[in-house]
C-alpha cells in the first residue's frame, strides 16, 4: 500500500560508514542499526499507515520509528514528532544531534520535531500563536503512535492522562476555533515490550526493567528521577486503559524480540547506575533501609540472572514486543 | 556419622494416612511430603551435624526441619527450635499443631519448641529465672541453623542484628553468670533460596519472591506486613554480613530445588493476597499512586510468567537452594 521500505536504504542513507572502525566494528555496527530499522518497519508495517498519512508520534526520542513512519506515509504525508527529553541526552548520539541528522536527509521535509510534553504540545495546536507550519496544515492527524515510549513516561498517571486528552479532543461536541487535529477516525498505535522473558536469556531484559520501575516506585513526590525507564505498565493494563477511555482494539499481536539488542543496553544501563544508586538508598536517614534492601536484592538477581545466559551479558535477548492499534468505540 | 534418617520413616511415623483421602490425593500428599523430607536430610547432612549435637534452630515454623534435625542429633543430642511466629499461624498445620504433632512422636522429647524473637530467646538464656530444663542442661549449642526462615525475618536489620549478637556471645571476652550458650566451636548453617531462576518454570517462584519483597518495602515504618515472605537477601549479601561480623564459609553448595512444590506455593501465596493489596494501594492518597504501578507491574509480570510455564501454575518449579555452614575466624 506504501512505498516499500528497505531497510538497508535507510541504513546507507541515514548511518553512512563516517569514522574509521575497522570492518569487523563497521559490520557489528551495521547489524545492530539493520535489526532496529527492521524492528520498526515491521511495527509501522502492522499498523497499516497509507500514503498520505498525518501522523503524530509520541516520545520520538532519538527518532528512530520517526525516520520510518516518514518512508511510510510517502511525500503527501507529515510525521510530527514530539519529545519533551532534553536535547543533550542520548547515546551515542544525543536527541538533537539524532534529530538533525534525520532532517537534513532525503526524509527530513516529511519531518517536524518537537521538543514539548505531549499534552501541552497538543494544547498549542488550539493557540492562536501556534503556527500552521509546523504541522503540515490544518489536516488532522490519522494517527497517534507510541512506540516503545509508554516506559520513558515520568509517572504512572500521565499515560491515561494523555489518552483521556486524546479522546476528548476526538468525541464530536469538542468546538474548536481551529479546526480539530484528532477526529474520531484518528488511530492510536503502540508498541511496548510484552514483559514476558520465555528464556533465561531474556529474563534479564525484563529484570533491568522491573529495577528501574521499583527504583522509580520508591522516589518520593517531586523527586526526579534519572532513570531511563520509568514507569512499567503491562499490554493487559494499557488495554484497560484505552478501553475505559473508549477505545477498541483493532489489531494486535506479539513480535518477537530477537536480534534486538535492548535487553543488553538495559542491563548496562542498570549496571552503570547501579554503584551510585545503592549509595544513595543506604544513605537515607533511619535504622530501618527496607527500600536499599529490595534495591540491593534486585540488582543481586539480576547478576544472578546474567549467570544463567549463554555468553553472559553478552548474551542477553529482548523479550518480545506486544504492537497494537486502537480506534475510538462507535459513539 | 549419625544414624540414617530414612525419610519414609518419618513420613510413616510423623504423617501417617488419618483422613479418608481418595488413594490418588493421599500418594500425591505422600510425595508431597517425602520431596520436603529428603530436601531437609540433604540440608542436615550437608551441616555435618554428629549425634550428641545441641542444636538452635531459628526460624522452626512447623518444625519441618526440626525433625529431621531431630533425628540427626541422636538420643544424646537436642534442638531448641525458637520461632515468634502466631501459633494459629499456617496452613494446612498451624504452628502449634505442627510443633505439638512432633512433640508427641517417638523424636519429642529430643525438641524443645519456643515461642519468642530470636535475640529475646537468646537474651532469656542469661536470665537467672530462665529455667535450664528447656534447653537440656547447660551445653552450649554446637549448631545454630536457619533453615529457609531468613525471608521471613520482618526487617532487613533483624539478620545482622542476630549475627553480631551470636557473635558477641562467642567472643572469649563474654563473661556471664551462667555458662555461655555459644562458643568459638559454634558453627551457623543456613539454608535459603538462591534467587536464581535457570528455566521458565522457575521465573515465577523468583518472581512470587521478589514481589512480595517489593511488597514489603514500600511499607511504613511501623507498618506490619501480613506477607510470608519479607526480608529477601541473596547469598553474597547473607555470605557479607557473615564475613563482616567474623564468620568465615566452612563449606557451601547450590542445592538443586526439583520436587519441591514451594514455588507453586509462594505463586499461590501471592495470589491469594492480589485483589486486597491492590486494592489497599490504590486507595492511598494522592493523584500519583506509583507504588500501586509498580505492584501491578509485578503481579502482571508473575502472571505472564506462568504463560511460558509448561501446564501453568501447575507447572511451576522451585529454584535452587544455597546451602552453607559458617565458623568463627580464629581470633
Amino acid at each position: 500500500m506504501a512505498e516499500t521500505i528497505i531497510p538497508q536504504e535507510i541504513l546507507d542513507t541515514y548511518f553512512p560508514k563516517t569514522s574509521d572502525l575497522p570492518i569487523e566494528q563497521d559490520d557489528k555496527r551495521k547489524e545492530t542499526l539493520l535489526a532496529q530499522i527492521r524492528h520498526r518497519v515491521e511495527l509501522v508495517n502492522f499498523w497499516f499507515i497509507p500514503p498520505g498519512s498525518k501522523v503524530l508520534e509520541i516520545g520520538c526520542g532519538q527518532g528512530d520509528t520517526t525516520l520510518v513512519l516518514a518512508a511510510q506515509v510517502g511525500e503527501d504525508g507529515h510525521v510530527d514528532a514530539v519529545d519533551p527529553g532534553d536535547p543533550d541526552y542520548g547515546s551515542p548520539w544525543t536527541l538533537s544531534q539524532a534529530q538533525s541528522q534525520l532532517k537534513s536527509g532525503p526524509l527530513g521535509h516529511r519531518i517536524t520535531f518537537h521538543h514539548a510534553f505531549p499534552i501541552l504540545f497538543l494544547e498549542s495546536l488550539f493557540s492562536p500563536l501556534s503556527s500552521s507550519s509546523t504541522t503540515q496544515d490544518s489536516k488532522p492527524y490519522t494517527h497517534i503512535i507510541l512506540s516503545h515510549s509508554s516506559f520513558y513516561f515520568s509517572s504512572p498517571s500521565l499515560f491515561p492522562q494523555l489518552i483521556s486528552y486524546i479522546t476528548s479532543l476526538s468525541s464530536p461536541k469538542t468546538t474548536s476555533p481551529t479546526s480539530n487535529p484528532i477526529t474520531k477516525q484518528t488511530q492510536i498505535c503502540i508498541a511496548e515490550w510484552d514483559l514476558s522473558a520465555t528464556s533465561p536469556a531474556q529474563f534479564p531484559h525484563l529484570l533491568a526493567i522491573m529495577l528501574q520501575a521499583v527504583s522509580e516506585g520508591f522516589k518520593k513526590e517531586g523527586e526526579e528521577g534519572d532513570g531511563n525507564v520509568r514507569c512499567v505498565r503491562s499490554a493487559k493494563r494499557m488495554r484497560e486503559v484505552m478501553r475505559r477511555k473508549g477505545w477498541k482494539v483493532e489489531r494486535e499481536m506479539v513480535k518477537d524480540g530477537s536480534g534486538l539488542e535492548d535487553g543488553l543496553w538495559e542491563v548496562g544501563n542498570v549496571g552503570r547506575r547501579k554503584e551510585g544508586e545503592l549509595e544513595r538508598v543506604e544513605a537515607v536517614e533511619g535504622k530501618e533501609n527496607k527500600e536499599g534492601n529490595v534495591l540491593e536484592m534486585m540488582y543481586d538477581v539480576l547478576d544472578l540472572s546474567l549467570g544463567n545466559v549463554e555468553g553472559g551479558a553478552k548474551g542477553v535477548e529482548a523479550m518480545g514486543v506486544w504492537v497494537a492499534s486502537f480506534a475510538r468505540e462507535d459513539f
